[in-house]
């Protein structure tokens, strides 16, 4: 899993139903942005633990969501000079 | 999952049949062109999500479908620096 | 999926019996070589679209055939500098 | 599989019921810090070998488990210089 | 698959027991190190195709195995300069 910090939530109004309407975040990796899936309900500046791979989709909540980067869970310390 | 910018569409009339005829465009994802499968009308110049891994053939129409990256909507609001 | 070129076909005779004797190629990916099944009958030269993660299994055959990248099409218009 | 050492246990107390009680360690890829499901009982500075992809989650306990990084053993013997 | 090059057998006596006793390589893909299980019975030196993603588990004998890199065959003839 990945140590992300949460930026923003991201808008998407035009795409595929198997989405749903769960709420997406847009997180940042070192240098790199990505988006993942949120059901823990981060807020930006959090700390995260992102999961992805096959993993991604049931911890979005169902084996045939579309996700390939969800968050797990909110660290409860971290130091941003760790990451 | 990623945020890409559309290129162009691709045409490979070579294909295994697997492919269909399902729409393909080329996206930018930072300096790294790829090519995802486009279930949702994507224009060029468009910021869209690309999800990868397994749950990129469920995105595409089904879970046999050989792709492993889907742009599954489009960005309402991206700025490119933000990328 | 990854645009990539083909160079040349590799050749394996000590492999596990999984592997059949479906063609493999040796494609470049930037400044990466990697290797890629090939069931479409590419040529040196030739720019293909290669897919990989668990969708190179189904584009090789079958969802139990052991491929990590599989050329899934020859595209017919490219240029290098594109890539 | 990936040649990585212990940094030390990593706490998240809001998190997804999936994760369950699975004790979790920040893990060191070269210049990396990434997180893994560890149930081998390794210690700060052991090195030890992390699986990903789906293979990460029956490492971790079964096929549902959403790890895609999951710590499978210990290197008896390792000289830091050589990762 | 990936072009790598056999450095020698590893050891980890302390293991998950999926990982049952397969003989497991650290295998040279360009500057990085990795762990692959070895099926196919390669020397060190030996330039080898590795597979990964799911397909390194059916790969290493069953779709349970957890392997995310799996030598399938040993290049028959590769000079070290190509990769």
């Amino acid at each position: 899993m990945k140590i992300c910090r949460v930026e923003k939530p991201l808008v998407a109004t035009n795409r595929i139903p198997g989405l749903e309407h769960k709420y997406m975040q847009v997180v940042r990796d070192g240098s790199t942005l990505a988006v993942a899936v949120d059901p823990v309900g981060a807020k930006p500046g959090d700390w995260v633990i992102c999961v992805g791979s096959s993993a991604a989709r049931e911890a979005a909540g169902s084996k045939e969501y579309p996700s390939d980067l969800t968050i797990v869970g909110i660290i409860d310390h971290w130091e941003e000079e760790q990451a």
